[in-house]
């Protein structure tokens, strides 16, 4: 990615805002559900069951079908939100070679390894917006990315400590120990690699949603072992902890308008024609209207992680760069925002933005100014409500040729589980899920669901499924919920639950 | 600040960047030490003692002269590193009228305090470079922006609840919904007054500077108690850590051009004019050289946490953005690059870097490439060791027209201790220093040493600015030293110990 990209792909004038000429287009991304439940009894359509939300199916692998570690999975579709169950997963043996065979790609990953290749495992979720297309492209592609990447950094991976230069020849004799100043250790290669995967898998979205004419995102969540350490790599708001008897941990953080408010208006400061004069980067506790104009009320600009007082003006009462407040409200669904490709007849509104906000205000379902309903779910440019993650490339604001995406970054944060320095217990698991399960539970009560179920079950082999279906009943207002509030998730909810005893440790080289 | 300002504030062809009309000069800023120090039986002047390492004298308020609270402080200037102490320090009543009665400034603060002023203290250490003035400047002034910052915002510190409209006048009826969904708390706004302060200070004393002819920048750390918190703002690398018996918490982060990487990297690939092609944005372990060409080596973007490979172009033979590793060496005094007023005739040096970058590695006394010397202090731009501060407005890379400011911030971070919700122990107390202390001793080593002297001087009244000295002198490799590995610190290193028992609870309205 070379310096002046970020001009040439999204400002005015830029050479690839120019519609290139038009090529025929590819078949669309079938869909298809994770092949992992092949044989589980259901099929991939969107019709395969009634979609009241007390009659969907929860789905998991069929019996007799192991998963990497005995992983378990589970999923239900969302209450008529969407045709399709936007979620999609995807998990395998990752086999790393140390040299290039020229080998053809296995998409199934069931490669024999032999002892030349570094192995690991790899499972993922993504929860699709738009359309389930992107979804499902990255569950096809990125744990590819992910391998390539890994070839191209395994020899500094295996050493002691990654040699300055990959070759491993030494051109300044002092070399390691500027290595060793940095701290640069092999997990930092693999944390590079995930980042440069994501982004790779990024661009074949682009690509290949272009193609087909397609449109979409999705969020990505990944855990890959490696080398005796779990790495969790997260773009999005789904998310993943570690359950143990005494401990609840996060293994990562989420990616929303809201947590990145000040990289995002930063972003808007420096380039403001990414807002075309429709919207204000400033934040509000609400919506403003005329009646505030000339009033002082709170605001935060993206230097200000405190609040001020600001004399509204006129332009103040433009629809704001980021608008609501939390998660999604789970006592009713919220339709997404229809998604479009850009016009190619339509102009961009000039002028009075009251049309689009009028539309934008209309399609959240809400009018936050004149009475005060359930405050929306925080969304970027009033369209998305993640900032991380895969796609979006056509994603443009309704009826306008504003962007989303160079306010969305596809690189993910990392964070690292050093499993050989844990003391693993039997009933040790990592759970990670999309946001439908974490909108009606916490940390807190999946750990109790989790502690509460596994010891009563260690001789059921297929525990951690069941587990796994478990806490997406939880989510359903079944018996037994813990939430006991009428906390009931409408959206696409999938749960991998990872055992990490006897898997975890002294995995490198198996 | 508007948005476009940036652009045209730091970008070729901005208006601001063409040199505005001769005005009349204003006399320097004069040397000066902190006011506290008067009586204490030194001059202010450069020249008043020795400078040899185990003479210069440590200097603290004179016995009777209270600080806020009893506080502590002591000083040392550095071992000849800069004509002047470089390190400025301010303390006093911050009196916040609640109404404007156009009242006169009094520099002292020494105004009486009615019933109708909310009351707090405030101390400050500034850590100037490239000359005193700024640092002067800074304690001059940045108290009396904060008290103006807070008491535009004082009548929505004192409510319940910080009220949409400042006026208190309610425009919507669910206005107290929104703020109270946004989590938005008094404490909120005393952070935005504080960032807001500190900007405004920047531009003061750009503003000064430019009309005095003077030129450097400075650091700034604060402490403010206010309603039962204390607030600690930091921009730049002092630091101030709580000491208690059984805990040491730190209450600000260091802010340099490692710390910050990433933010400056992206500023960099936004703006690569801002370089001038003179620098690389990306990071290596060490600077690169004609041998490297065509080699795979680690490096990391802007978008990276991790490391990767990349084969070497002739482009990243450029001098680092960022280049260094870790703090201050203080075996030996490192010689502060010279800083300049921005050339009026010269022309910056155009395609090859090499007298650039040769300059720029005498100046930093080491040829890292050549052989291994201890690796020199991270700088920005080859220059700077913090990212952020006051001042720097003028200042360029040498002998180019390359600006340090734009990769600057002045916006603090803040932190708030919870006094009131502490239960306090007699010798709990607050140690704000400049990062002389901090080079040579760990927060581990300052709590040590607070917690071996406290106890046996209960009846000293003066014990925190014996404490204050006693932490000195333990940067001076004198007797008792815990360090003990001959780590002296040459730099100028400032000291305040503030005493939360019992002054710090309660405090509000006092």
């Amino acid at each position: 990615m070379s310096a002046g990209w970020f001009r040439r792909r999204f400002l005015p004038g830029g050479l690839l805002s120019a519609p290139g000429p038009s090529r025929p287009r590819a078949s669309p991304v079938p869909y298809r559900r994770p092949r992992f439940l092949r044989g589980s009894g259901s099929g991939p359509g969107p019709a395969d069951a009634s979609r009241r939300p007390d009659a969907r199916p929860v789905r998991s692998p069929a019996r007799g079908r192991a998963l990497p570690w005995n992983a378990g999975y589970a999923e239900i579709i969302n209450a008529e939100k969407s045709e399709f169950n936007e979620d999609q997963a995807s998990c395998g043996k990752l086999c790393i070679r140390r040299c290039e065979f020229g080998a053809e790609e296995d998409q199934e990953w069931l490669t024999l390894c032999p002892e030349e290749f570094l192995t690991g495992h790899y499972w993922a979720l993504f929860d699709g917006h738009g359309g389930p297309a992107a979804a499902i492209l990255a569950a096809n592609t990125l744990h590819s990315c992910l391998r390539r990447q890994l070839e191209a950094v395994v020899e500094g991976m295996v050493a002691a400590q990654p040699p300055m230069h990959l070759s491993g020849h030494c051109i300044c004799p002092s070399d390691p120990q500027f290595v060793e100043e940095k701290g640069i250790r092999a997990e930092d290669l693999v944390i590079g690699a995930l980042e440069s995967a994501f982004q790779e898998c990024d661009e074949v979205i682009g690509r290949e949603l272009e193609a087909s004419g397609q449109v979409g995102g999705c969020t990505a969540l990944v855990a890959v072992s490696l080398q005796g350490k779990l790495y969790v790599a997260n773009a999005g708001d789904s998310r993943a902890i570690l359950v143990r008897r005494d401990e609840v941990r996060p293994l990562s953080s989420e990616f929303t308008p809201e947590t990145e408010r000040q990289r995002i208006q930063q972003l808007a400061f420096v380039y403001p024609e990414l807002l075309a004069g429709e919207f204000t980067r400033l934040e509000f506790p609400r919506r403003l209207k005329g009646d505030d104009l000339g009033q002082k009320v709170l605001f935060r600009d993206h230097h200000m992680s405190g609040w001020g007082y600001k004399c509204v003006e006129k332009s103040d009462l433009k629809y704001p760069l980021i608008h609501g407040q939390g998660r999604q409200v789970s006592e009713w669904p919220l339709p997404r925002i229809p998604l479009k490709l850009p016009p190619t007849e339509s102009k961009a509104p000039k002028g009075c933005s009251l049309p689009l906000c009028a539309l934008l205000v209309h399609l959240l379902g809400l009018s936050a100014v004149s009475s005060h309903l359930p405050c929306p779910q925080a969304r970027l440019l009033g369209t998305l409500a993640v900032s991380r993650g895969l796609g979006d490339h056509q994603l443009r604001v309704l009826d306008t040729d504003i962007q989303l995406k160079p306010f969305l970054l596809s690189v993910p944060q990392v964070t690292v589980l050093d499993v050989d320095q844990l003391e693993l217990q039997e009933e040790d698991v990592v759970v990670m899920a999309t946001d439908g399960l974490w909108d009606v539970l916490s940390n807190e009560q999946v750990a109790r669901l989790v502690r509460s179920f596994l010891p009563g079950n260690r001789e059921d082999p297929h525990r951690f499924s069941e587990l796994a279906k478990m806490l997406i009943h939880s989510t359903q207002g079944k018996d037994g919920s813990p939430t006991g509030e009428g906390q009931v998730s409408y959206d696409d909810v999938s749960v991998f639950v990872i055992p990490l005893h006897s898997h975890g440790q002294g995995s490198s080289g198996h």
